[in-house]
């Protein structure tokens, strides 16, 4: 039986509404012709809202998908996004609108779900309690409650369409200030729990710039016995005390994980050429894996090691980056060439640009996301557009070849990264409790002046 | 009375998270510190959910603010906003997803609520029937059932805070395909109709290109008693006929409008300008008006008198001209200088940008958008971030004269604009209801390659 | 008879070189096929070494030429080539190397002349007493010695080849200090007197940014009797005062000058629409007039009324600026087409952009310049390069179109210009004798960073 | 004894002129004073004119200046500067105009010897027979009439000041058509015999891209006793054939050059780099050596391995990448830092970049150029300018820190280079006598336009 891609996404429409829709259902089949995809292609399957903490039936895991070759699209960043939106505070970029907006999470994952994602990662990011406690959210809420309200809300939107929950972890202030390995263990664990009773489908370890720190969390993760995928945010010049893409996924491995990749800090190619580079070092090792990417959306050919945080522009100027849908088709061809088969997106990431990422490969996995309804392939809906100048534009070869300017004449069209050239264990980077003082910031100010 | 920005923000909160929440609100005095306004500042009241299709009792109509030279401010353009999330397609840009999808088009309007505006403009562009007809949404929704829903979407949202609704209607096909002023007129009275049964507050005539039809519109809304704004989507150099702004505002207000400005197709500063004109050719005549101005969010300062359409970005790749939020404090600053009071934004603007104008002019106001909650003022938030030479970033002088990087060396600065120098009743320009065939396609196709 | 373009050059060829240049000539027909003109065309003329003070018996003189509708084709700056060359100094911009280094002179004005140039203008910029006394030249020479040796380098080259010579003088300190009109014009009496002696072919009052001393410059001159042109150095905003250009060349056609236009300043096309401003202005005030222009070398899109003196890349970092020849080609098209027939150049003009200019105008004139010898049309040239890649751009298409890129990704494409707002009668503008002190420095540097 | 630097300039000087000049020596202590250098600092040493072909008594050669430490200034590049000056056609780049016109040769020696060149390096690039055989200068000079003409003006101007002459040889298209390595040292041999006639005080093998070639080069000059440069034009990718600079540099020292480096194809940065590698290379293979380096005046970030040729704005749009005089200083430093000591210029260096060179090094040199009569550092000659605000710019910081301008909006910064990944032996690269003919014009341009 094949499903529609809009029977599911409104649950609130009326008598009639419904049977506007059903008569609109009709229409399916010109769907398939105007998406240009042979008949009987299957578009992404639907399923009875289902607020059971468990993966709809039939569903396949993340693991089964791999090894069967299908690509497998990612979701974008959730914190970038919903900080556009008001719900998530720059700076501290934790994830307590979980508990506080619900309903501003949930919109957003069922964007992604309909641009067509197939993971639904919790917002969970920097929700550990060591991280909530130092970067001073006023609320109180716990650890716990973030992440069992990110748990839920994942859930709900997964079970409306074809997408798997993973549980997500990431680097922790207690590693950069050189807490013992059995401390921050321990943040990993609870964390941990909280996805164990919640029952994701699998796990993900993000976002580390130390491998050393990525593979504790690894091992942590592992005891659960669900499927382990492990992200470093770094780019080919490999982790923050220089070890190479190559020899971190193999570490990554061994300790455990089944998928390896980056995610965050860099744009699309560099991170795909990053985990190229990792490919090609597990392979060398006679190791086996599963890779993954998820980038930014905005375009850093100028950064160093660190990535995207040292741009003069991070965080708050960073639009003239960011990439258009087109700059996506060619990531995702990228991607994909590479060998790549879990293929998402980082902060920047909008719906449309995933969106982009399921059009370009649709071919390969025979299916159009539900969001693709409103939107022709390759500027196919601009046939539609009153003046005929802007009919023109609705073809490939003048969207693919066509060099955006920036209308910004004041400005360059490359930046000199900040970055004092200090890691993990540098006083610089020792992590305190306390908000910064106003002594403190003026040194800070100070010394940036003077560089 | 006083209220906090977030009690009634979230209407799904568990007994457990309100009560936590309760809390929190203890720390309202901290918050009014933290944003460096003076104790006792108001911030925005909070209303229980109303359904009903009514102003809830105590609020101030649009003239009673502006006519007590209060700021207001507006949303931003609903189409370019969820075109990215998924739910308008390009090209046509009609809003049908008000029905089919009411979830994204309530959780935007909440989110521009939560960024300040005072205005929930009712997402009716292009929801007139001869533009549902001519440019093809399956659905066979009718142009009554799609401003209805807008109309309740925008009233559940207003009543949830300070905000005002505004029936908005704007140029027709029929007009472009010279048909009758009784026809155009027709188009826009049945929209009316459904304005005056949902009761809205005011009324908003926008994204005019030809002065002549705006003054129809007018003319129409002017019947039903409510206070009518009229937006010509125009620049200095005036209307697709040449007349300039001056001249098309004295003839708007003599038609009848109370607030006249202008809306989409250019920059921020550029619309400014057109709207100075505006209020000097009105002044000039010895007439009395309001002012309002809702611009892009990209910049165009390379556009021609049609605007941004005509640019070859338009409208899939113009990601690196998005203003950033100190691109919009420095817009929020000049409109007031201006004289203008009813301040929004159009195509392109998120909930982040129109939150940035409310901050710039909350010394004015003295009001802190609920959103502000979770931004720090020019920066403030990135005290907290890990890096210190991110937290060095915390300081207004350094975000307000920093010119952010393209991270685009193989693009350009500026671009040339299409446009083939057409206007109203050129052959160029007849609307029809099939769509574009492809001979006609392979046409313009040709056509753009030999200029 | 007609003449080669390389037989005159040389003047110390041996007599093995000469014999070897004989026989070259027999290719100049050859060389008439390559340049792809009609057989027939004249070449040059070309004349023995002349060091009288007179125009070559049988040239016509700068009216004539005018008169019979010809294209006269000016040279380029003398103050910027030569700085570069290492003989002007930036700040005082004085030209006594036309006394001390008068090969280096003497060859620069061969390089123009050889490049197309039909007037050699003497090297007598800012050559008048009170500049060169406040302007501190350590030498002491008079503004007689350098006139006269200025005088006699022009006139040297102009009679190796088909071109006049152009006695020039510019704007004074003398005014911009507020001297009376009478001690203005008699700074300019001082050069004539020169001029007259030496018996130069016309005069051009040049670089003026008040049109009341330009109008003074040319009542002098005009006693003389000979043709005087004159040119300010505005652009569409008019003179310092915001005295339009047509009325700027209304008061200096009355005040007697036959040809008027606008030098330096700004851009080429700029340039060209302040003298089509010019000409409208002369043609409805039903007087007659010939036109010119000599613009910059230099892209200006971003400059104020004062021109890019006001740019923060004045006069140490225009390079990235500096036109291209293809870009040559089109301004030497436009002025044409604007009915401008004295076309020439003022400072970052190099031999190069003469030449495109007089190749591109080689149809209208049915003359190549001597200079076209060691030059393609077209990049041609590139036929016979090393690399297949190199030869594929030897096309006009490919030139036409080109966009050069800057090789600078850190710096944007616009500046913002300085300037003060300030103009003649200002307390700023006050010229003095000596060199700026200190401390008037040390006022200065600190004026500018609180800006 | 001091000398001046100006009394050797003008030999055409009237006896007035120098009695002026004689009391202008008087000002030499105030120049000193002026240069901001410590007094009894030597000024460039002059010489009387002397014809022959003999390096003036009393020189030091260029072992022995390197041997005792001293800083080398290169002269700039021929074939660019004068193309632009009209003396060198673009394509062939062959130097037939130190035979016909020896005026405009000499004088571009004059302006770097002025500029503080301490080598006048023989116009003589491309001018081996084979060559100027197949690239089609219509003359018919022959190879030894050029190389001498070349030497004998090379050697007039380096006795007018403290330089010497350096013959030169470049890779020949018979090595690229791969004749044999007899045929192409046979080529190298003819040159030398000239240069050995003529008594050049050394000898340097530049612009090879083939390190076999230039070690060829190197052994044929090596037979001459005179101490042998040898440059290869690479950048840090290494050779045609991927052999990198260090192995590059190892086998020319061990053909015999005591002097390597890299000249041409990359900006002064790369080549910098380039070199830095080079010396890497040659002290980890326990060899010796000195290092020169003579880059492009072009910045060229975006090169491939074959450098600026590749480019498309090669030849004839490099403009907007001319470096400044402040980048030059920057580059002097780098260079001098990285152990360099023979430190010029290749295409695109005007005389004024040499000089910036030679002011950057004068702390270490002891010395100015001449030519800083006419400049005062870091501006400091814009203290007697007209305008104020262009006084304020009379300052280092203010220099050193600006981001010069395009003034090209529509321009990108970086392009993406040509090149077919092909080098010596491929078809492609097979030269030929003939021109190219237009059948094969016509392939070139489809297949680029295919691209």
């Amino acid at each position: 039986m094949k499903h529609s891609p809009w029977n599911w996404i409104n649950p609130e429409l009326t008598e009639l509404q419904t049977t506007t829709l059903l008569k609109y259902k009709a229409g399916e089949e010109q769907l398939s012709a105007l998406f240009g995809l042979k008949k009987g292609f299957t578009v992404t399957k639907c399923c009875n809202r289902n607020w059971e903490k468990e993966m709809a039936p039939g569903k396949k895991g993340i693991l089964e998908r791999l090894n069967a070759g299908e690509v497998v699209i990612g979701d974008g960043g959730f914190v970038f996004a919903l900080e556009k939106r008001g719900y998530v505070k720059a700076g501290p970029w934790t994830p307590e609108s979980a508990v506080t907006h619900p309903e501003a999470v949930r919109q957003l994952h069922r964007e992604f779900l309909r641009a067509g994602a197939n993971v639904m990662q919790t917002f969970t990011f920097y929700a550990s309690d060591d991280k909530l406690e130092n970067r001073g959210q006023n609320l109180k809420l716990t650890g716990v409650q973030i992440n069992e309200a990110a748990c839920d809300l994942a859930r709900e939107v997964a079970n409306e369409g074809d997408a798997l929950v993973a549980g997500g972890v990431c680097q922790t202030p207690s590693y950069l200030s050189c807490k013992s390995e059995t401390e921050v263990k321990a943040i990993f664990k609870k964390q941990l729990d909280v996805f164990l009773k919640k029952n994701v489908d699998f796990l993900i370890a993000e976002y580390f710039e130390h491998v050393e720190e990525a593979e504790w969390a690894v091992k942590v993760l592992k005891t659960s016995g669900k499927p382990v995928a492990a992200c470093m945010c770094i780019g080919p010049d490999g982790d923050m005390h220089g070890i190479s893409p190559g020899e971190c996924a193999v570490r990554l491995v061994k300790a455990g994980a089944q998928i390896v990749g980056v995610n965050c800090h860099f744009d699309p190619m560099t991170c795909v050429k990053a985990v190229k580079m990792m490919k090609e070092g597990v392979e060398k090792a006679g190791l086996k894996a599963h890779y993954m990417v998820q980038p930014l959306a905005y375009h850093t050919p100028d950064c160093s090691c660190q990535g995207f945080i040292d741009l003069p522009e991070f965080p708050f100027a960073l639009e003239p980056r960011i990439l258009t849908r087109w700059d996506m088709h060619k990531y995702a061809r990228e991607a994909y060439k590479s060998g790549i088969r879990f293929i998402g997106g980082c902060c920047g990431f909008e719906p449309y640009h995933i969106r982009a990422v399921a059009e370009e490969l649709a071919p390969e996995r025979g299916i159009m996301p539900p969001g693709s309804e409103k939107h022709g392939m390759w500027g196919a809906g601009l046939e539609m557009h009153t003046k005929p100048w802007v009919r023109a534009r609705a073809r490939r070869d003048y969207w693919e070849t066509l060099k955006p300017a920036s209308g910004r004449p004041l400005c360059p069209s490359l930046s000199l990264p900040d970055g004092w050239g200090v890691t993990k264990g540098h006083t610089d980077l020792l992590q305190q409790k306390e908000a910064t003082s106003k002594d403190q910031l003026k040194q800070l100010f100070d010394r940036t002046k003077n560089q």
